[in-house]
Order: C-alpha cells, then structure tokens, then sequence
C-alpha cells in the first residue's frame, strides 16, 4: 500500500498508510492521543475522527483538551434538542443546525414555538442528556437515505447539493433519533455537562428571502455549568451594553429605514468618527501612507480583472446595475482603485513602498435579514491601506503596522490577539515567495514579543495573513484590524516596478487596516466602554451644572476658559440632583458643579464618572490637567489622578 | 379695454393697457427709452420687444448699454453664421443656435467642417455684417412652416415640441436667411462690431446619445474688435492654465474611463483636498455647524416627499436602479438626509438655530459627453450644511456665512461677487414670508457693505437666494457657494419646532456652501493660481536642491528641522540648473539650494516661485517665517517679505 505525508501542528511531518483515518494519524503518534482522540481537523475543517486524510494534509487531533472540542460538544447539542424537539413535536421538520461561536442552532419548520414551548423542550434535552445515550455515527445507501427523508424535502435538498455523490451517506443515531450529518460529535450525550436554550427568531431556508420561512431556536452549551452560568452573566451584560440601545440613549447615530445597513451619524456619533479619523491620519502620515480618493461609482468593469465582479456577484453582494447601456457598481472595496492610481506611472525599486491610505466608503449588498446597527451593516468606510512593496521589505511593513496597531489598541484598553494565517491548498505564487513572505510575518510578530496562534492552511489564497483581533472588556473577540499580504492583484492587473536589474519586477501588495472600518469598530468600543468613553472621544467632555439660574453666567464664563473643549452648560431649570443623574446617564466624563462658594472664589467643584469629587479646582490647572488626559487618551477619566499630577507642572 | 401692472427694476409698477408690448412698456416710461428698446426681459426670460406681456410681470428694458445687449447680439451673430453657412453650403440642415455665456454655437447636419471651411464661412459672415442688412421679425401660418422646413426634420420636429401651439409662428429673416426662432435680435447685422469663429466639436440632436450626430460650431462676438481682442486674450490664457492639464503635471488627479466623471484624488490633489477641508471644517465649527454622515445609497423612496425623485429621474440625472424589489438610488443632495436628523427629535424654538454640516459625497448621471476635468463632474462632495432656523435668524444667520465666505475667498485672492434672487411667479410661500426673508438678504448684504446685482424674479420657486460667484485671475465668473433660503423642504417634509407659545412652528431651511464641492473648487482654483498654489495649499511646499550628491545627507538635517511642511529632496543626479528648472515646473513655493557654503555655515539659500533669491538664510528663523506665511495663508511665496518681517519677532 502506498504512503502519504501529512503535516502536524509543530510543523513535524509523519508518514502514514494511504487509506489512514485521523484516528489512524493520533495512534501513530502516541496510543494515550489515540485514545483521547474526539475528533480531527483537516486543512482547518472540523472533521470526524473516521475521517481518512490524503497527502499533503495540515492534520490536527482533537482532544477533550483542544479548542474545537467545544464546537463539537455543541454539535452534538444540537442534535440532543432536535431529538427532544421531535419527542414533542413529531411533524417538525429539521433543516440545518450547526454550532456558532456561542453555541448553536437548529432551524425547523412546520412547528409553532414560544417561550413555553422552548422550556419544555429543554427539560426533555436535559433528560435525554441524563440518560447518557451513546451517539454513532451510522451509514445508509442514498436510496436509503432519501427513502429516511421522504417527509422532509430540506433534508431531500441537502442530498441533491452539499450531500450530492456521497454514497453511503454519514448519519449520526442516538437511540430513535438519527440526522444526517457529516460530524463530529462527543460519544453519547452525557458528555454536555450544561445545556441552556435561547431565544427563537425567524430565518429563511438557505437564507433567501424568497423560500420558506423556518423557526430559528438557539441554544448553547458547555462542559460545566459553571461555564455556562459565566457565559449567560456576559450575556446579560452584553444586551445591557448593546450599541443599538447606546446609540440611540447617547444620539450616536440611526439606521433608518430609508437606508437599510447605511448608517447616519449624528453629531454625537460624527464627533467620535472624527476624533478617530484624525487619530488613524495622523498615523498614517507617520508610516508615510500618502492620502488618496476614491468615488464609489465605477464601472462595473473595474473589478473584473481583480475577479472581484465574478466573487462578489456570484454571491449576489455586489449593488451592480445597468443604465444607459453601461454596468455601473459601488465599490465592494478600494483596492482595484488603487491599484489603477499606482499604475499611472512607472515606479522604481527606490521609490517603493509606494502607500497610499484612503478613509474609503464601500458597499455590500448584505441580505437584509441580517443587518444590525453597526456591526452588519451594508455601507462602511474603511480606514483603508495599500502598500506596494518589494518582497524584501515585507518584514519592514508588517513590523510598523503591528506597532501602530498595538498603540491604538493600547489606547483603547482592547486586547490584541494576533492569529498568524498560513498556505492552504488553493495557494498561488510560488512556495518560496511563501515560505519567505510567511517567515516574514512570523519574524515580525516575534521580534514584536508578541503571542500569536497559527491558523495553518487558514491563509486566502491569494497571500498569508496576520488577523488581527480585538479582545473587549467581556472578553469577547472581534475581527477589526489586517494585515494581509497579496500576491494575486499585482499579478492580474500586472503591477510591476523597475528593479536595480533595470528588469520589471512584481511588487507585493498589502492590504492593512487598523480599525477595520468606522462602523464596525464603534460598534466594538461602543459595547467595550459602555457608552464610557475615553476623554478625547467622549462627544461631550464636560458639563456645567450652574446649582440655580443665577450661576449660568460665571457657567458661561468657565465654558468660555474651557477653550478648545467640548462643553455644554446645563440651563434647564432641575434640581442639582436631577442635574447630576442626567450627567450620570449621559456618561459625560467630568461634570464641574457651580455655586455661590465658587463663583465667590472663581473655582469650580468637579465630579467625575467614577463619583469622585473634588472642590475648590482651579480653572486653569484644570484645563491643563485634562488637555494632558486628553493628549495622552488616557481611557478612564479620573479627577485625582488628574490633580495629583498637578505638582508636576 | 382691461388694464394690466407690472413691476419695474427699480420696484415701482406701471400700469398699461391689456396688449401691451415690451416696447409699449418702454415708451410709457419714456420716449426716448422707447426708442432705444432692442429687447426686453419678462420674469426672467430675455425676449423680442414685440412680446406682449402680462398681468404681474417683472419687465425690464434691454437697450445698447444694457447687460443682456451682447446676449442678443450674439443671438444675431449666430443667425450671421447661419447665413454664411448656407451660402457656401447649401444642403446643410440647421438645428439650434442659442447664444452663451461667451459667445453662441450652431448645430448643423449633413455637412463636414474643417478649420479651412470655417476661415471660408466666418469670410462669408464678415461680409454679411459689412453688407449691414436689416434683421426683421416676418410670422408664418403653421402649414406655411412646416413647408418652409419640409426638408429639414429637425426645425419640423421643433415646430412640433417647443414651438407646438404657435400661430402665426415666429421667424427672423435677414435678406434670403430666414429662421425659425423667438428672438430677440439686433436690428441689422451691421450692429455686431466683431465676430469669430472658434472651434467645431460634436453633439448629439438633444444631447441625446443615441440621436443624430451633429456638428457644433462655437463662435462669439462683441460690440468692437478690442473687446473680442481681449476676450481671445483671456481664452489664450485660460488654455494654458487648462486645470486638466495643470492636473496632469502636477499629478494632481485623474478621471479614469472606468469611472466617468468621477474624480480619483492622487496624493497630491488630495493634499490640497485636506487643507481645504480642515480649513471649511474649522469655519463650521465656529459657525456652530455640527458635522454630520450621511450615506451616498439610500431607497429612492427617501427623495419622493421632497419633490427630488421626481426632479432627477424626470431628467434622467439620478443614479438609480431596481435590486431585489427594491429601488436604491445614490444620494443627488444630502438635503433630504440633514432633514431626517433634524426630525428624529422634536425641537424647542430655544433649540434653533440647528445646523449640520457634512463633506457629503453625491453622484448625478450627467450626460457623459458633458463630463469634464473638476468642473463638470458626476460624483462631487459638497461642503454642504443645512440650518434650521426661526424666521428672525435669517439675517443673523445669513451675515455669518457672508463673513467667512469673505474670508475665505479673501485669503484665495478671488473676488466675490454678489446676485440677490428674488420671488418669481412660481413661489411657494406667502408674499409676506418672502418680503421679510428677502429683506433680511438685502439688510445682510447692505450691513455688510456689500455691493451686488438684483436678480428679479429668478429665484427658485422654494425661496430666495445669494448667489455667489467668484472672479479669478482672468475675469471670469464662477458660480461656486450658495446661501440659499428653503420654504419648501420644511413644508413638504413636515418640519417643527415648539414656538414660546407651545404651538408647532414652521423652521426655514438655509442651504449653504461655503466652496460649493471640492470638485469645482479646485478645479477654479487651479486655473486660478495656475497651479500656483498659496503656501497653505501647495502639495510640495519646499524642495530642498544639494548642489551635489555630497549634499544629500545635510540637506536630510534640513529637511528634518522644517518640521511639519511638506518636504522633498531632490535626490536626482541632475546639475542644479536642471533640478531648479524642474522645481520651477512643478511650481513648488520655495526651493533652498544646498552646497558646500550653505553647508559650512549651517544655512540655506532660498529661491522663491518669483525667482527672488536670498543668502545665508537661518533655517530655524525661515521655518518660523514660513509657519506665519502658512497659518495666516498669504496668497504668493515671497521670500523677501517674509524674512523682512522677521524683526518683528
């Protein structure tokens, strides 16, 4: 029999039988791992252990140890609520369930559920989870299989497309209950050790709004209860800290109906939109990004050499039409726009890195089902980057990208989490611009100190990545930030620069952005402060609160030596408490109180948002004091701190 | 017989019989006007002193000395041409021939012109006005016209579209040319002192594409050879400082044929872009403008209560189209939006005035043979701001924008010219709001010192207007910001706020650009400085020239103590000769010369862009000059003056 090699995690190789199955792969490397084996992920897919691996593989084995354990635990959650689902409610029909970053779902048709229902349906998963039945995996003949579904058409479909040619077909049984299903899953059910339904909403099959409308029951699980009690107390904090909810309590911004997914910022929102766009310019002046334009209407035309048209409008994302017989779209992206203005002209070997940066405004034509405030929207603008490089300056590039990125995210108190991307199978450039470019990105996380996971055989096809992620103050992580190198664009659109050789040569392309784009990191920092936000974000900074009518005028005089800040005078005729609550609920970060005994001393009392209160405050240090916090974007407005520092200047 | 009144420039009406013509309107005002009168204008509208004219009517008396004189001359002058072409080319088919703002144009079919024809036709055309022959208003019966035009579809297909309905129809007639048309003219062809020939490009029969292809003939005249002598001047100049090919020279942008009529900003242009920018944003935030988004792609529905979709669409002017069921279209305005933020709240009339300002990016399908350069654009971002006011802001508000408007065209070197635009017979709105809201126009103007022109009855029919142009170098006008009052937006979208007296109140809507759109701006401005940028605004703002390669690494040093300007080395092997001659072609302010005395002594030599020179320069003490030159926006680099005020600090 003939042999294969596959890869492991630690970049080791191992030489197995051609017809070897992950399972096969674990033993072969211990007998302990081939017995703790759960599953296996081949090329980044979660796969069954009985899986058989071919040549070349990125092999992965997964233990009740490993991070993927949990997708399979709540795989098999999935299972366990459709099992007691049909326990209550025969006539459902099942479509498709899989496991989610927090837990899973399963979406059903022909069955009306409410709250009730939903309960009911739990106590009988937990039974089902008490009785520890074994789970199988279980083959039968596609003949079979359709003649097994021959009341459930989504079921029927699934074999006609994603099933199509598989023969004998891969279900997984436990007990009466048996799906269609490609694993993996744990050994019986009682290995979920906490089991907790959701919430219900309403989608479509396959997601298109012109099929059938299915009930989408969500749930989540974890090994231990006390797992899943910590994750529902982040839960419960994240509805509290929803951005929608803050957008509109704090004016921030709308979604209007007339614009689905294109957001409005109002001047609230506009203000931390502005405050960050200067930030990010001014970080690219530094890293010599050179400011470019570019307007969202194009030809069609444009983005057909990238092979962007062909991706984007297979996938329906594109907003593409016809008038007066020429194609027009907005742009799904900035970098074919780009790449036409570093075309104009010839470039030499000495003049690169050529970057530009653009804050540019892009669309996507997201399904409307699945829009929500900032973080699913349909237009965006990007702090977008593109820089043209020669391979030898990757390291260069990447380095300084990394440590803009660390500093803005410091700023914001987020955590960074890199995940270094590498070459997958549909990989094009050549394995040596691979191994270098890839080196290139390890290299500069390293000699950064930074932590890193590989994601191997994760990369685009078109170059290795960084991901970037942001870690908030749940602890929830979220994809903002890139760092991706591409050898595809400057090879289709045959971008060249003149090297020493006087020969044409092929620069590398990065694609690199810090926020990401506007919409979605606000969204992030909106939920991660709380509405809290940092001094120099804050849209209000300060609030007078005069304690009568007869202190507004020494309010306006303290506005007025306030100078370059953002100040509002409370004049509304409330009671200082209700002055100071609307302050609270407002999250400005210092209020500054006024009464006879400062208008008498030409001081003012100042109250923080952390309730710290400090009195007799001289205006002058003040300001100077919060000009420093607000330079220096310090995260959390402090009074003492503030005034404490006061003997150093 | 009924009698009829209508109202004169200088306000006062006149009453006169009920068939009363232009000219009866002049000799009832005076014989001598009588007999001077060449034409009149009616509500706007320029036309033959034979016009009857109406009940209300706003009439005005063109003679010899009046403004719109040249306009009928030029009128005359193609009718001229007309002829001439005729005579030599007797199977050409007339189409229209309008006059313009320098000169007029004829459309003519079925014959081919080159530059030697059209030095034969303007001969012909000398001729005819040498021959001083009598131009004569003649009417002929329908039938008799269209037997007239039976071999010519075109003037037939306007008898049936503009002229429908009319009998007798209008004609001119000059010897044996005739031609339909409504006037007005000069009385005989020896009335137009100089005329020329210009140029020949194409046009479409209605401008539409898929019409006809016709040949247009651009000429002018004037009332004496001088004025043609330096209009030809003025034209020669203007080629040369063509913003395109300044554009192109200094890589300022470009509009790529795979985005027409859309602008992509290359680093340079976008520069300038920046500056202008941060400079209108730091206006607006003095003027307590709050700066707001908006997105380009919105549901066409959002224009339909404004009156806006069906404007645009009528004209074939919007980018819209239908995608899954719904229409989408790009915004035209953002006014409709800046509208939706002031509603999502209702407003106290303490509130007001509430002002948002946005650098708003919008499309509009103009005709793609129109497109060209800045100045005719289809994506364009507007620096637009909208107040919502009470009616007894408007002056107020209306002398603040008048004062930065001053400003900034002041430190651009363009003079501001001034046209109030006043109620035409289309208003909306009662007689008394447009009284008292052209009047607190005309009290800001007149507070102001202002001098302007009264443009009787041409405002728009939603309210009055400041119509603001700006005079460049050559003379010529440019139609850029606008302080246009709105009656309309507020009524149709149903807009309030809550008066002193707890009752809902109708706000007025102020339309305001300060630059119009980037587009345009620059393109005027480009033209003109001649690319010559103030200091402020110049891409490049010093290039430093090492005599040789030896004074490469100093002139770095220099460069770094320049600090935040815009900073080049020009490290090209070149002789100094060729380095200056090309930083004099790039126009870059100031160039410092660098060689081994300048070195020695720790200094610079300076060259400014008027070739003045000057030694042994500081470079701490040019930096701190340079800073003031900058910040205050002194229009030309001097060097001389700028080192001289350095006694004062």
């Amino acid at each position: 029999m003939d042999e294969i090699t596959v890869t492991l995690p630690d970049g080791s190789e191992l030489t197995v039988e051609e017809d070897a199955t992950v399972e096969d792969v674990a033993y072969e490397i211990g007998t302990g791992l081939g017995r703790d084996t759960v599953a296996g992920v081949i090329d980044g897919e979660l796969v069954d252990a009985q899986t058989p691996i071919h040549d070349g593989a990125y092999v992965e084995i997964v233990t009740e140890s490993s991070e993927e354990y949990l997708d399979v635990l709540r795989h098999s959650a999935a299972h366990v609520f459709a099992q007691a689902l049909l326990r209550l409610y025969p006539e459902a029909k099942l479509t498709i369930g899989p496991w989610t970053d927090d837990g899973f779902y399963y979406d059903v048709h022909n069955v009306d559920l409410d709250d009730t229902a939903l309960a009911q349906i739990e106590d009988e998963a937990q039974e089902i989870i008490a009785e520890d039945i074994p789970i199988e995996r279980v083959t039968h003949s596609r003949s079979e299989a359709f003649e097994i579904y021959q009341d459930n058409r989504f079921k029927r479909e699934i074999l006609e497309t994603e099933a199509a040619g598989e023969e004998p077909v891969s279900f997984y049984e436990q007990a009466e209950f048996k799906d269609l299903c490609k694993g993996p899953h744990v050994d019986s059910t009682g290995e979920i050790g906490a089991f907790k339904l959701l919430s219900i909403s309403s989608a479509y099959w396959r997601g298109e709004e012109d099929n059938e409308s299915l009930t989408r029951v969500h749930g989540t699980a974890f090994e231990s209860e006390s797992e899943l009690e910590s994750f529902l107390e982040r839960r419960e904090k994240a509805k509290e800290r929803d951005h929608r909810k803050i957008g509109q309590e704090l004016d921030l911004f709308s979604v209007p109906d007339h614009s689905p997914g294109c957001v409005h910022y109002h001047p609230n929102g506009m203000t931390i939109r502005r405050e960050l766009e200067e930030y990010v310019r001014n970080k690219n002046d530094e890293l010599g990004y050179e400011e470019v334009w570019t307007p969202e209407l194009n030809k069609a035309e444009l983005w057909k050499p990238t092979g962007h048209y062909e991706n984007f409008t297979e996938q329906g994302e594109m907003f593409n039409w016809e008038q007066d017989d020429t194609e027009y779209g907005l742009k799904p992206m900035n970098c074919a726009n780009h790449a036409y203005i570093y075309d104009r002209d010839t470039h030499s070997y000495r003049d690169l890195p050529i970057r530009f940066s653009e804050f540019g405004t892009c669309y996507r034509n997201e399904q409307s089902g699945e829009l929500s405030g900032l973080l699913r929207v349909r237009g965006f603008t990007q702090d977008d980057g593109h820089a043209f490089i020669r391979p030898d300056q990757i390291r260069g590039e990447i380095i300084d990208a990394i440590q803009v990125i660390e500093e803005i995210y410091g700023h914001l108190d987020l955590e960074v989490v890199y995940k270094l991307e590498t070459r997958g199978d549909n990989a094009i450039g050549s394995e040596e611009i691979w191994t270098n470019a890839t080196d290139a990105l390890r290299d500069s996380l390293e000699s950064e100190d930074l932590d890193y996971d590989v994601e191997a055989g994760e990369a685009a096809f078109y170059g290795p990545k960084i991901g970037i992620n942001a870690k908030d103050a749940l602890d929830r992580e979220w994809t903002i930030g890139t760092v991706q190198l591409d050898f595809n664009i400057p090879k289709r659109l045959g971008l060249t620069y003149i090297g020493e050789d006087n020969e044409e040569h092929r620069p590398v392309m990065i694609h690199r952005a810090l926020l990401g784009s506007f919409e979605r990191f606000m969204g992030v920092i909106i939920e991660h402060f709380n509405g809290r936000f940092p001094l120099w974000l804050a849209p209000e900074q300060i609030r007078i609160l005069p304690i009568t009518d007869d202190h507004i005028e020494y309010a306006e005089t303290i506005k007025e030596a306030l100078g370059s800040f953002r100040v509002t005078v409370e004049d509304r005729s409330w009671t200082v408490g209700k002055k100071i609550q609307a302050a609270h609920d407002d999250r400005v970060p210092y209020m500054l109180i006024i009464g006879d005994d400062e208008q008498a001393a030409g001081t003012v009392s100042v109250r923080d948002r952390k309730e710290q209160e400090r009195n007799d405050v001289d205006i002058k240090a003040f300001r100077r004091r919060l000009e420093r916090e607000r330079d220096e974007k310090h995260v959390e407005p402090d009074i003492q701190r503030a005034m404490e520092s006061s003997s150093a200047d």
